[in-house]
C-alpha cells in the first residue's frame, strides 16, 4: 500500500539502546540480582535460578497445614492437567502488520517458556505449546483441582509454579517460591508434579491472570509463562464471544531478539495479534490483561462500554500489570475494527489487532 | 521571587539525551518505522507519511456499504466544519512561570498540526487555528456532522483524520487509516474534504477525545491534533463552568525545540495553562484528558469529588492516553487554587495551572 | 537458601546509568531548574532552595482573608503537633530479603528529611523521626489543627509546608508555595511554625495522603515528606487491623546511594517494609498510596476485595502518585502471604512485603 516500502531501519546500536532503554531492570532470583538490559541477559537469570536451592522445611508459622477445600453444595471439582514446557515461538508469523500493509522484516523466533493444557495424567498434549496458556473456567462453587508439570528441559534447571489471581487458596496452593518459607507448591522442580486447589468464591466472578511466581518468576512471566482464568456465577450462560487478551512486551533482554516487541498474546502487528469474530445480536466480553511492567489502555474502535470497575462508560480504561479491565457488551455495530492499547507507542510497536463483526 | 535568578540550566548533551530519554519510541507510517528519538526526527517522518499512498478500492469485507445516520426522534444535526491547518504555536507565551515566579527562558516555538474551526462552507476561520482543536458539543439522540479538511500546506503532503472517542459511527465515519481495508475516511489527503457523521448514543454522555488516526497519527497527535467531545443527555443544562483539559508532552523528537516541556492544552507553566475561572455556587465540570504516551492523574486544590468511574470520592485520580476523568461539583471554596499533574517531574515542568474561585 | 549467595553485582557505570535512568527528572525550584538525575544532585536542589525569598505581601486576590474553620456541631478539634526534621535513614535495616533468603549488601542509610509527631507545644518527641510521618486521624465533622514547625537545621535552609489531600481548607490552610502568591503556611522557614486547620466533611471519608508542597517539594517528598490522613465516618469504628502503605521509590539522585530501591514506608525488602499482622475474623484495611513519579499497582495474595473506586472485585488496583486505593475485608485465610506492587521490576527491587495471618 505504499510507494516506497522499505525494510525497518536497522537502529544504529547507540540509538537501539536508548529507544530499547525503558526494557531494563534487575531480578531478584533467590539469592542473586540480576540485570536484564541486554540481550544475553536471559542466560545469566537462568543461570542464577539454577542455582536456588530447594528451600528446607520452614520454620513454625509454615509448618501450619492447611486442609483440601471441596466444592460448595452443587458445585463441581474441575479439573486440569497443565505442564510448563518451552516452545519456539514466534512473534511475527505473517512477517507482516495487516493493519499498516506492511513487512515486519527481521526474526522474530525465540525459546518461550509456556503453560501447555495436557489430556488427564499428562497423557498426551490437549492443546498447543502457546501463550497464553490454557483459559481456564470455573463457576462459582466449584473448586479448580490444577495438575501442574515442570516439564522443562535439563538445559534449563529452575523450579516453577501456578500462582492464581482471583479465586480463593489457602498458603499450600499459593504457588510462591518464599525462600525459607515456601511451601510444596511454590517450587516445582523439573520433572516434579504438584496439584493446586483453589476456590471459585462469589468475589471470583471475572477473569484474572495466572503466572509463574517461582524463583525465576519474572524472567518466566516475560517470557511466556502466564494464562487466564475465568469465573462465573453458577448457571451464567457463557458470552457467544469470550476472549482474554494479555498486553505484554518481548523485550531483547528477554528473547535475545533484536528489537523490542509490544504485543497482544504473545505475537505483534494485526493479522497476528488475536483476530477475533462476533456477529451482531451476540454477547461479547472481551477482557484485557496487562503482563508486563508498563501501564497499557484498552481501546476497541466503534464500540464503548460500562466500566467494569464501576461508573459510567468507557471505551479506553487504563489497567496496570497483572490488572484485568472487561470490555462487555452485545455486538450491535458491523464491520472491520481495530482495538489496541493506546499508548501511542504500544500500539505502533505492534500492540494492535482486528475485531470483525459480521 | 527570588534572591538570584537564573537561567535554565542549558543542559550538557549528555545529559539531555538521558532526561529526555522517555520520550523516545518507534512510529509505524505505512510501510516505514521511523525513531521519533531526536530532534529533528519528525521530518523523517513526515518524509515517510508522504509515502504512504491512497489505498486501493479493499476487499470483500470493505466493500460492505452503510447507511449514514439521521438524528433520533427530537434529536438535531449539529453541523461542524474543521480544517487541519499548521500553526505558529508558542508553548510558554508569557515566558514566565507564573507559579513559581519564575521566567522560562529559551525558544518555545514550533509548527503545530491542529483543527481549527471554520464557518459553513469553511468559508472562513471561525476559530483560532489552536491547541486543543473545537470542542464538539451534542445531546443524546444528536448526529454530530463534521465536515473536515485536510489543508496542510504542500510542505506536508500526507493524508490526515478525525477520529471519534465515546460516539457511535459506522465503518464509514471510524476515521482511521487501515492500509488496504481503509475507507475514505481514513486518508483525507491535502486539499480534500470528508464529513463525518456520529451518533450521540446514551452510552457516550460524558466528555472524549477526538485525534488524527491517519498514517501518521502518533507523530501528528503529538503535535497538536486533538480536540475534545461533549456529550450531554438531553435537554441536562451546561455547566456553569465547562473545560476540557488535555495532559501531554511536547518532546524535542516532536517540536525540535531544546526542552521537553509537559503541558495542559498545548502549554505549559501556569499562566500559559488554561486559567479556569469559577464562582461560589456554580456547577463547574472539567474533564481531563491524557494525550501523549504517559500515564498521568488529575489533582485540583482544595476540593473533592465523586470518582467519575465510581465508587467514593477522589482528587487525584490517573489517567491513561486517551482516557477521560472528569472532576464535577458545585464550587464552594474561594480562592486561588493550583490544579495540575500529580505526577512530580510533570508538574514541575509545566504541567499545572490556576483555578481561581470568587 | 541458595548454593552460592552472591553479593549484588556491582555494575558498570554504564550499565548502573541505563537500569536507574528512568529516575532522572527536572525540578522547579522557585526561580530555578535543577537536574535531579545524577547522585550530588540533591546538594543543588538544596542550595536553589535556599535561594528562594520569601513572598512579599501578595497582590489583590491574595489579600482576601478567610475565617478559620470550628467544628461541625458534635465535631471536635483534634489537635497535632508536627515537625519537619531530618534523620538518618536506613532503607534495609536487616540487610536482608527475608522473601528470598537474600543478604541485601551496601550501604543503604542517607539523610531523611520527615514529619515528626511532638507533643503539645512540640515539649517532646511523641512519635519517631520516621517514614511516612504520623497518620493523623478525625471523623466526619471534625476540624484537625494541626500545628507545624520548621525545625531543619541551619544546613538545610528552606521553607517547608504540610498540604493535605482530601480534607476541606481555605487557601491560607492548602500548605503551597505559590511564587508571589504564597500565603503564610505556604512558606515555613526554618524555624517558624504555622497551624494548619483542616475540615473533614463527608466527602473526605477515606485515607489520603499530605506532603511538603514548598518551594523544593519534589525532592523533599521524595524523601521523606509525606504521611496519611484517615478520615472516617462520625462514629464508625477503627478498623482491628489499618495501615497505610506508600509506594515510592528512593532514587540515586535523591539518597546519594548506589542503587535505586523500591520501597514501602521508606524501606525495601520483606522483613523490612511493614510485616503487618491479622487475625481471623478482623476488620482489615489496608489503604495503598502511590508517592513517587511512577504508577504502581496493589497485589495481596490470598485475598480479594471490592475495588475502591467502585465495581467489582480487585487483588490488584492501579495506582499513580498521590492516590490511594483500598483494600478492605473481613479476614478469612489463614497463612503467610506476601503484598506487593505487581510491577515486576519494582517488587524485585524491594517493593514487597508480609502479611502474616493467625
Amino acid at each position: 500500500m505504499t510507494r516506497d516500502p522499505l525494510p525497518d531501519p536497522l537502529l544504529p546500536r547507540r540509538r537501539f539502546l536508548q529507544v530499547g532503554a525503558a526494557s531494563a531492570f534487575l531480578c531478584t532470583i533467590g539469592g542473586e540480582t540480576v540485570s536484564l538490559s541486554r540481550r544475553g541477559d536471559a542466560a545469566k537469570a537462568d543461570a542464577a535460578a539454577a542455582r536456588v536451592a530447594r528451600p528446607r522445611a520452614a520454620g513454625p508459622t509454615e509448618q501450619q497445614t492447611f486442609t483440601t477445600p471441596e466444592p460448595q453444595p452443587g458445585g463441581q471439582v474441575v479439573e486440569y492437567w497443565i505442564q510448563a514446557t518451552t516452545a519456539r515461538w514466534t512473534i511475527v508469523p505473517s512477517r507482516r502488520d495487516d493493519w499498516h500493509g506492511k513487512k515486519v522484516p527481521g526474526a522474530s523466533t525465540f525459546r518461550a517458556v509456556v503453560y501447555q493444557q495436557m489430556t488427564p495424567g499428562f497423557a498426551a498434549p490437549l492443546g498447543p505449546a502457546a501463550m497464553p496458556g490454557p483459559t481456564l473456567h470455573a463457576e462459582v462453587g466449584d473448586v479448580l483441582r490444577v495438575h501442574f508439570r515442570n516439564a522443562l528441559p535439563e538445559s534449563l534447571d529452575q523450579a516453577l509454579t501456578m500462582h492464581p489471581h482471583g479465586v480463593r487458596y489457602n498458603p499450600e496452593y499459593d504457588g510462591v517460591y518464599l525462600g525459607q518459607y515456601t511451601r510444596a507448591g511454590g517450587f516445582v522442580a523439573p520433572g516434579e508434579e504438584f496439584t493446586y486447589t483453589w476456590e471459585a468464591v462469589p468475589e471470583s466472578v471475572g477473569a484474572w491472570p495466572y503466572h509463574d511466581h517461582g524463583p525465576n518468576h519474572t524472567l518466566n512471566t516475560m517470557r511466556g509463562m502466564f494464562g487466564g482464568l475465568v469465573i462465573r456465577p453458577k448457571g451464567e450462560p457463557v458470552p457467544a464471544v469470550e476472549k482474554v487478551l494479555f498486553l505484554h512486551s518481548l523485550a531483547p533482554p528477554v528473547t535475545g531478539l533484536k528489537r523490542q516487541f509490544q504485543c497482544i498474546n504473545g505475537r505483534s502487528f494485526a493479522g497476528n495479534t488475536p483476530t477475533i469474530t462476533a456477529k451482531v445480536g451476540q454477547e461479547v466480553a472481551l477482557h484485557a490483561i496487562g503482563m508486563d511492567n508498563n501501564f497499557h489502555d484498552f481501546h476497541i474502535h466503534g464500540h464503548r462500554w460500562k466500566d467494569s470497575r464501576g461508573g459510567g462508560h468507557t471505551d479506553n480504561p487504563t489497567l496496570g500489570p497483572n490488572e484485568t479491565v472487561t470490555a462487555r457488551f452485545v455486538e450491535d455495530n458491523p464491520g472491520r475494527w481495530l482495538y489496541h492499547c493506546h499508548v501511542f507507542s504500544h500500539q505502533d510497536a505492534g500492540m494492535a489487532g482486528w475485531y470483525l463483526v459480521e
